[in-house]
């Protein structure tokens, strides 16, 4: 047993853990989701159809010291290309990460916005992208980082919304609000935060019960493991005996690294054997979220049904194979797909800047406690909170507040809060995706429905609609689609009727 | 006329208002309200059958820096004679003073508490009574004063009660909110906010409405005139005459004021008629909201219905004496019903301090615009935010957020909005309370209620029953335990079919 310690955590809208060796005080590993968003959401910048505006927001909406009044820029995408005045306002709540990235992987609402006569509106959560409260100092220390929060965050979108519609002259335009993932549990409580603000949410892939003890701690990895044992039992055995081998090089042994390195083709010579686990490990935990039925660039370029793809591979090696060169091939398809690679980082750990912005996150609010089971093809683990708590304490010099989510917006009992209280929210899911298991996969009321496919991954629906999509996927957008009308409907009616 | 500005304000549940003589700039007025507090609440301790405990809180809830993990003492009153586990929980959300004083004016839980076996809980609020998170210190700036803000008592509020659950493993009690004024909207918003924790809120005399432009600016007084209007017309125009006597004494008349403050019966000869101004002002203002139908001893001591009886001091003076001497006479009625006082300070501004809580509050979000209309009974006067705003500069240093309640917990259409969204909370109101016309004064839906009486006063519904009460008034608090009764049975079935 090589984990001694992790913490699972949402990595931008994705996850990154913790990963340490024996013993060793853990460290947070930087997910793949950073190279990841320097490709594509930087150096290659998406080519989409906004205009970029920036808000003069307040710094702290919940107290009145004089800094509190610093005033940040906010940058927010418009497109108004279908949109007169009085038609609704689709607005997307942005997540961890860079707003244009958000926006060139939400093709959904540009789908939608001309049957809505939508205006489209992205807005950049604080602390990510160009959003940076205290410029190239942000992530300097807790006390700048103190300001980044869920909270602080929905209150932006808030004011900045206000803002808009007065500006626009359109105060009773109808509001929705969208989001994929920590996005869409944004989306959810802003609906029952702000129900003044907008009358509907389409909640994508949020795993809004995935605190405290309201979903079992092992549903994330299980869920992972799954995907892969439902496409081939062989598939699942291989990676699950991976890591033995794996464990089986020693840390001092040079040569095996040197081996091992060779056989992973890497750039540079690795110097723990943790990295090509938690490379490995990355690769199958992604392509499980993001096992689109399409070829889809979201993390990485990839195939449709990437996790079949992976166990196709995996499953047709000869039988003396190792389990190891075989879950190698596997993951090579995720890193490579393209056929771009020459060889491959497994230690790169750049731009730490935009992975501390979650990591922050985990560290304060967000604490998702996770283990992996017996049953599951990941090495076990069992979650430490202690072991957390000193982890952030150490990093970030402040202690995680782990009950202060469910406080602020309901836990054990929220789905029958919802029944009595809430209204027009969705919460669409794919059974694909891991983080389904910590979201409402059931219909709660008339009017706060679930919308769940077996086949769907991480908010599959919010991408923009292909010829290749398969029915399943059509049917569930046109059903958001439906809902969201009616909502709107409803809402025009009651406005007429004053 | 000789008002140049004021900005009317809640004091404590009360108001307090600017005054100014022409031409200078305005000063924060001490409402009487802080006297009435020290002789009341502090110096004559009253006797609750409350035990008084200490939570402790964190100071800031929506930022992670350091400093925003301190720890103060939160004080809460525990009475639990008639509770056993599983029973319900009422909590009063107090308001800006101490909870002692509240306790001792919130009777109705105390007479409700048998029939449903209720723990009752009092929290204080922030920054008031003992609960002050930088003990003497805490008024200091705004840099202490900054974490004084209806948000973070809510975060208080929904902390405080999760623990106690926890503590008392009686994590399913049912909770219902009960406040009064200023504690009313922090009742309804509590249940808006945080509807995972009270099922339900009965908000008594909560001008959740006197923001932005909601409400008519003028309605207040307007209201208040109404009051006197509607017991004698006579009794209206002598008090609106009154001013113009009053004005007719010059500043640098040493003779004038020197026989004012004769007529007056002043302790200390007074410096400027602006202190008899204000000092009848406030008597007229607080004798309509605390118009109560039977004697209480709320702000001061009073007969049953003391505007009437105030009434009767004006109608009954022989036609040749002046307005002034009599609207004297009225407020006299105010400030020594019991007949102790040998003389009156009328410029009496003790104990700033208490003061300046509420003041603080509206001069970041309490923002609560009001201006005199010339069918009051008072000087006319319009509001200038630009004054207001200058006044709070350069007071605290800081600028109001004039939209920030409205767009935190909904503004114009909020009414609208609960109809689609809320449930389970009681409006209730007394129209002879200025404060009632910016409430809720009719049903919004079958779940949220507008219990509404001709002639209640400022939550009258919230004091301890008493043999004289109307039936009006008995028939309001019954109503009240229905309706309480049936969110409580609600929830129990709901808790009972999973």
């Amino acid at each position: 047993m090589d984990l001694s310690s992790f913490s699972s955590i949402f990595l931008l809208f994705l996850f990154a853990f913790t990963l340490a060796e024996v013993g060793s005080v853990p460290t947070y590993f930087p997910g793949i989701y950073q190279s990841s968003l320097k490709k594509n959401g930087k150096t290659v910048k998406p080519k989409i159809p906004f205009r970029s505006h920036y808000f003069p927001q307040v710094l702290d909406h919940f107290t009145f010291q004089p800094k509190s009044y610093k005033i940040f820029y906010q940058k927010y995408l418009i497109n108004s290309q279908y949109w007169h005045k009085g038609a609704p306002i689709f607005v997307y709540t942005g997540n961890e990460g860079d707003i244009d990235w958000f926006a060139d992987n939400t093709g959904f609402m540009l789908d939608i916005a001309p049957k809505f006569h939508a205006l489209l509106v992205f807005i950049e959560h604080r602390f990510y992208g160009e959003s940076m409260p205290f410029g190239k100092h942000s992530y300097r220390s807790a006390k700048t980082l103190g300001y980044l929060n869920s909270q602080q965050a929905l209150a932006d979108y808030a004011v900045l919304i206000r803002s808009l519609k007065h500006n626009l002259s359109s105060e009773a335009s109808p509001v929705v609000v969208f989001g994929g993932s920590y996005g869409g549990m944004l989306a959810a409580w802003f609906r029952l935060k702000y129900p003044h603000i907008a009358i509907g949410a389409l909640a994508s892939s949020a795993p809004i019960l995935q605190f405290d003890d309201i979903t079992p701690w092992s549903s994330f990895y299980d869920a992972v493991s799954q995907d892969y044992k439902d496409v081939s039992l062989n598939c699942y055995e291989v990676i699950k005996g991976s890591w033995a081998e794996l464990n089986s090089i020693s840390a001092s042994d040079e040569e095996g690294l040197g081996e091992l390195s060779r056989d992973f083709r890497a750039c540079k010579k690795v110097s723990t054997i943790y990295s090509v686990r938690d490379w490995l490990w990355e690769a199958f935990v992604y392509t499980a979220m993001v096992n689109y039925p399409t070829e889809a660039n979201f993390m990485m370029p990839l195939p449709a049904y990437p996790v079949e793809k992976m166990c196709k591979i995996i499953d047709g090696f000869s039988p003396g194979a190792t389990k190891l060169s075989r879950a190698f091939a596997a993951a090579s398809l995720y890193y490579n797909y393209s056929q771009t690679e020459k060889c491959f980082k497994l230690e790169d750990e750049t731009d730490a800047h935009g992975l501390h912005g979650w990591n922050w996150q985990a560290c304060t609010e967000m604490v998702m406690p996770m283990v992996v089971s017996n049953e599951s093809m990941f090495p076990p683990y069992s979650f430490s909170y202690k072991e957390y708590v000193d982890d952030c304490v150490k990093q970030y010099g402040v202690m995680p507040r782990p009950h202060w989510i469910t406080t602020e917006f309901g836990g054990t009992r929220i789905e029958q809060v919802l029944k009595r209280f809430g209204g027009n929210i969705i919460f669409s899911n794919g059974l694909q995706d891991p983080w389904s298991r910590g979201s409402v996969l059931k219909n709660i009321s008339s009017s706060i429905v679930a919308l769940v496919t077996e086949k769907g991954a991480h908010h599959a629906d919010l991408r923009s609609a292909t010829r290749k999509d398969p029915d399943w996927l059509v049917d569930q957008r046109k059903q958001e689609v439906e809902i969201i009308q009616k909502w709107i409907s409803e809402y025009n009616l009651y406005m007429k009727q004053g």
